[in-house]
């Protein structure tokens, strides 16, 4: 199995790339990885290359730039030849860190759409309390949609928390304003209605109250609503952890007992670091690809490669065609 | 200037409902407060009668109860008494803690819009880092949205900001999944042509991550977005208090640490806690129309009464139509 990494994208590249390819290199036996990028820059960190080969590319596309443009001119970028191994068969999926709006076009324009879904997905995993996390789709991936893409979001969610996830028959929920049947906008009106009709495990609507508590393995919305979900979830995170971090330094007695808290502290930051489940999954292409979270350290790359890898082994896209024809 | 309160909406009703009531009476010496509900249970907690006095009625609106069925056939309930006060100018602006869709309801057909608004939109004042707070418009009056809708938000958003928080030329900003002018579906896209236009101070688009951080005095966005966005800050923020307490009990020496910590963690929550701007008004009403949130203890009814005495002293609805005609 061949994975292919754009080794320039993302705040810590290449290093923290170039670490976390060599780290999965040796977890897994059946894994090659490529290493795509600059080849002097990436050899700096490369101390073994048991599987790891490089493809060696000098353009990057920057997280500034505007996507698809990036995508159709840098056409030599590192993500844009990596997604191109993918297209060519040279490998089984691919993985960046770099340009969310770029991989996401260099995902449907190199990588293709799977036949009979209409918008690809962005779909990360996010944190619950349990610790079992839940798949948000989507979150970005395109600003208006129709209630058909929403029941293609249900099934290709529905497939991955199977297949990936290892959750038995997933509970899918539709995310609204209350949890009532009649309740939302025309969107999610119609949407719950394809969805009852569907032979996936539809729960009805999930409030965004009740995410983080669990109440389902499979949340759907709009790439809108999704985003800003999630955007409010990381944010709120955020600035709670740091006026936490403010009060626990505000005197003398406070920064001994919070030292004597840290464990925990760090702890509880890592329950919500949902890097842990891996990257967020690009839905209904070809192949599986994976955005990893900009800010990626050597242990998030891991964790991308070893999702990507489970979905290139499940067979998640030859999973979601069969059961769209199901639908 | 005279405020009517359904005493018998809320968790904690009536008891906290006449506690807050007589709090405000004596810190405003201008005020009249008309307690609407149950006259016996009122009378059990209402100790001082001072500028307070009860309209007596049987019926209330539940929790449980459809809105506008509810407004409809409850014509007696305590609600749409208080609401009834208003409109036949017994009383300047009503409060009440109880089923928000029914408040709505309530507003819209008792109360009556504002000439020239389409859609009276539900504002809440929420906390920010630095403690100065935003409003954030429409969180759920609407599910559905036009351009237009979002311009009034914006405008009344503004009179609010202005007139009763004392904030100058406030800061407006359109919600949306990126900070770049052409983010957005159709409604952002066309909303922002119109904010644009406009003599607000319009600052552009926001994004969902930076709201906590202050990012701007208003926030405007439509009734199923902003309502997802409340309902993520609210649920992680509880589940990361969740994960704290857990985390903080989880040993002998956890729980002594928290124990010094306990202050500091207190003034943390209280932080948080945005009853203390009071209730999320009703906007685009001919008289204010306040919600105080459904948990509301004395306090935080004091705080939306407050805050119902300063819209009526500034003259909001009547400036929001000004300010209509000028934009």
């Amino acid at each position: 199995m061949k994975i292919a990494i754009d080794a320039m994208g993302g705040d810590h590249a290449p290093k923290e790339i170039v670490l976390g390819a060599m780290k999965a290199s040796r977890a897994f036996s059946d894994l090659q990885i490529i290493l795509v990028g600059r080849e002097n820059e990436i050899k700096k960190y490369l101390t073994d290359e048991e599987r790891i080969s490089i493809v060696h590319t000098e353009e990057v596309i920057l997280g500034t730039d505007e996507p698809v443009r990036a995508v159709r001119r840098k056409k030599n970028s590192s993500m844009v030849v990596a997604a191109k191994l993918v297209k060519d068969g040279e490998a089984d999926g691919c993985i960046s860190a770099g340009n969310t709006g770029a991989l996401m076009a260099a995902g449907l324009f190199v990588v293709g759409r799977i036949p009979g879904i209409d918008r690809p997905a962005l779909a990360p995993t996010l944190p619950t309390l349990d610790g079992k996390g839940f798949v948000l789709l989507d979150v970005g991936a395109n600003a208006e949609a129709k209630p058909d893409n929403l029941l293609e979001n249900a099934i290709m969610g529905s497939v991955y928390a199977e297949k990936v996830r290892g959750i038995d028959n997933p509970r899918v929920g539709l995310l609204n304003i209350g949890t009532e049947e009649q309740k939302g906008n025309e969107l999610t009106k119609q949407a719950y209605e394809l969805l009852k009709a569907s032979k996936l495990n539809f729960i009805g609507n999930v409030e965004a109250r009740d995410l983080l508590d669990g109440v389902a393995d499979v949340v759907v919305t709009d790439g809108f609503t999704g985003n800003m979900v999630l955007k409010t979830l990381e944010g709120t995170a955020l600035s709670i952890f740091k006026m936490l971090k403010k009060a626990l330094t505000s005197s003398v007695k406070s920064k001994l007992a919070a030292a004597v808290l840290k464990p925990d502290l760090k702890q509880l930051k890592a329950q919500m670091d949902y890097s842990e489940h891996g990257g967020a999954g690009l839905f209904g292409l070809k192949a599986p690809v994976v955005k990893a979270h900009g800010s990626s350290d050597a242990n998030a790359i891991y964790n991308a490669i070893r999702q990507t890898r489970e979905m290139i082994h499940k067979q998640v896209p030859e999973t979601i065609q069969k059961t769209l024809e199901m639908n």
